[in-house]
């Protein structure tokens, strides 16, 4: 029988009363004649709980620990929701993540999955059994021990199985009914996309858009993984939600399909660094070491042999990379005169598969701003996408001034 | 470096704080030269709420599911006593019961533990971690599903733990401060006993003293584990709590060592059964096969060729005792008049392996309660105990006047 994976996020099993809503849902596809794997967050507010429990007991935990604690919620759910199923007359059982087993590396609390061997569960489905449920967002390392793939880790749970079991789609249940070309609650003129591609969707994920984890949807793309987000408190139709999909399957679509936010990003300015070969080296090397995500660089013409370095990087990474450069000043590898942090700025983008070939979306972009009197303190291009930080009192205007000039409120 | 087991209950790990103060407990044997196996339970009431949400999603549940759900709440104590022990500098790590492997049979939500093998903990004391925090409580099946071991089960997890890395020592940590001649809220002359004998607290527990789950101690018995019962809520010294042991570590002990009582049993008699050969087992086996727990058993004298038959058992289990012997009578194997249950009914107990080499003890204990006009509707007694099943309004009573009659305010 085809295999179906459908993920519920906190929200969808926030209850026993949602969680047998879920149930429902996952009723529906059984009958319909799949073999279905449930992939299931914690309860809401569960997880939040565990971690403020790690983080009251030990600052800097062990993260190993960290995984063993915050995984529990998980568990709870599957059960929860494999007994759900069984009183519906649905055979169901419940995995954890080391049971199925799902194999990761070691990196714990943000560990990646390497294998999900599909023998134990297949042999399940063979006999009779009709849901998998699976506790999302864990897995267990080469030692043995329980690891967790990060915040919104079980949307990556959900695109891996959905690819280990070539599933037919996977479906991701969530709180809101589709992607949007930016969010509602900033432009009300914002429109649900019926489909978008796992490229756009990839960048609108990693410039703030929340509706999916950004490796989850790496890894559908990799794997050409049908990705459907919709939420669980609609009713069931086969239009619902937004299908992300690989560019082909899309027959034409906007220019521009969103316009993506984020207040999280920093700008940082080096300022009067030598001008020299090897100098971005000189600051990049000491950054990336301490883990700093950069994401914008930009760099001014030279005078006298100095030059000015920006570049914007996530707000709650500012301290450490401030710390990383004084240290690379002291230990004489780097020099410059000053370093300025600016956290008062925000990130817009416009993203779009259509760009490849449309030329003049950046030089629309740039006018449309210019137009509201909004100044672009940095820029950065991909084949995509173009990202402005600006100042972060104009952001809402921003948005909303890129999403009418874009037309995004009409589907192509 | 010899090994002790120390675990700790919901009470007294409730709270971060009481986790802390359980910690500096196993800090203090760490300083010691023990490397320490820790056992812990659920925060108290995280098991009751996990069990309700079960009974509540199914009433009938997969006793599979069951397991997997109420287990949850020691993996996350046991990850939060591991961090807290780290903090503190003390080498340590959380192991859930897969990960040992507890291995139990597959008797789920009340299974056995099979054995504990010693290697992964051991070869990690040999590197020089001084900790192993178990979550108690859980195991594994041979099918690789989570099991439970019943409620009250952590102690069990303590004690083969004992058995199986050859520990010292056993320490129960609990909101009393050891096991008293009797319930000291029913009589305020209850005295705390410094030891008693494995078979003592093997009777006092199933009958209904609450401190240590009867299983517990058959296996500290079986395997000779020195087992100590001692609060966590006192300072600490070598001589709290209430000793566990062989009796020839005894010297001297009163004849009657302690009085228990349980409100949980029911008196069940059948009137006019036939009185033939086989008849007893044409009663027993029908509740053997459903179940039934049968404490106590009275035949009178017949008359007619009929008697009555009087069991007792426990008063949860009289509606499903009831059915199978109407069953039994349907059936044709079994005849009898009537089936009268009574649940207003009280065990009182006098314990002590003083009455091996003492006799007269069942005579006091009758007229004590004569005395106090107290009437005895079923006896039944065993090498180091006598039960008798009274009306229940009269238990305090009689738990007072026994304790003042075997005087057990004084110590031996």
């Amino acid at each position: 029988m085809p295999v179906l994976v459908m993920k519920f996020g906190g929200t969808s099993v926030a209850t026993l009363d949602r969680i047998k809503r879920a149930a429902k849902r996952v009723g529906l596809e059984v009958a319909k004649g799949y073999d279905v794997i449930v992939i299931v967050s914690a309860m809401s507010g569960k997880t939040n709980e565990l971690v403020g429990w790690v983080n009251e007991t030990s600052p800097l935990y062990d993260a190993r620990e960290y995984d063993a604690v915050v995984s529990s919620g998980e568990n709870v759910t599957a059960g929860l929701m494999s007994l759900t199923l069984q009183e519906m007359d649905i055979p169901a059982r419940s995995w954890q993540g080391w049971q199925v087993p799902v194999k990761t590396n070691s990196a714990h609390s943000s560990a990646r999955i390497e294998e999900i061997p599909s023998d134990n569960i297949m042999a399940k489905f063979a006999e009779g059994m009709r849901v998998a449920v699976v506790a999302g967002f864990q897995g267990v390392s080469p030692e043995g021990r329980i690891t967790t793939l990060g915040r919104g880790g079980s949307d990556t749970t959900a695109v891996a199985f959905a690819a280990a079991f070539d599933a037919e789609r996977c479906d991701i249940y969530t709180d809101v009914d589709g992607v949007y070309t930016t969010d509602p609650r900033i432009a009300s003129k914002a429109r649900k996309l019926d489909k978008i591609s796992f490229e756009e969707m990839l960048e609108l994920a990693s410039l703030g858009a929340k509706v999916l984890q950004t490796r989850s949807v790496e890894l559908a793309m990799r794997y050409k993984v049908k990705l459907r987000v919709l939420s669980s408190f609609e009713e069931p139709s086969d239009e619902a939600g937004t299908l992300v999909c690989a560019e082909e399957e899309i027959m034409e679509s906007n220019v521009v399909s969103g316009v993506a936010y984020s207040r999280d990003e920093a700008k940082m300015t080096l300022v009067a660094v030598e001008d020299r070969p090897g100098i971005a080296a000189a600051i990049f090397g000491p950054l990336s070491d301490a883990g700093i995500n950069v994401d914008m660089i930009i760099q001014n013409i030279g005078e006298d042999g100095c030059t000015d370095m920006t570049f914007s990087c996530p707000t709650d990474q500012v301290i450490r990379a401030e710390k990383a450069l004084e240290l690379a000043k002291t230990e004489g590898g780097l020099n410059f005169a000053e370093l300025i942090s600016d956290t008062n700025v925000a990130k817009v983008s416009a993203v779009g598969i259509g760009m490849r070939s449309q030329s003049g979306v950046a030089a629309k972009m740039f006018k449309t701003l210019s137009n509201e009197g909004i100044n672009i303190q940095v820029i950065a291009t991909s084949e995509i996408k173009i990202s402005v930080l600006i100042d972060r009192k104009y952001m809402e205007l921003a948005v909303q001034a890129l999403h009418d000039a874009f037309e995004l409120e009409k589907a192509s």
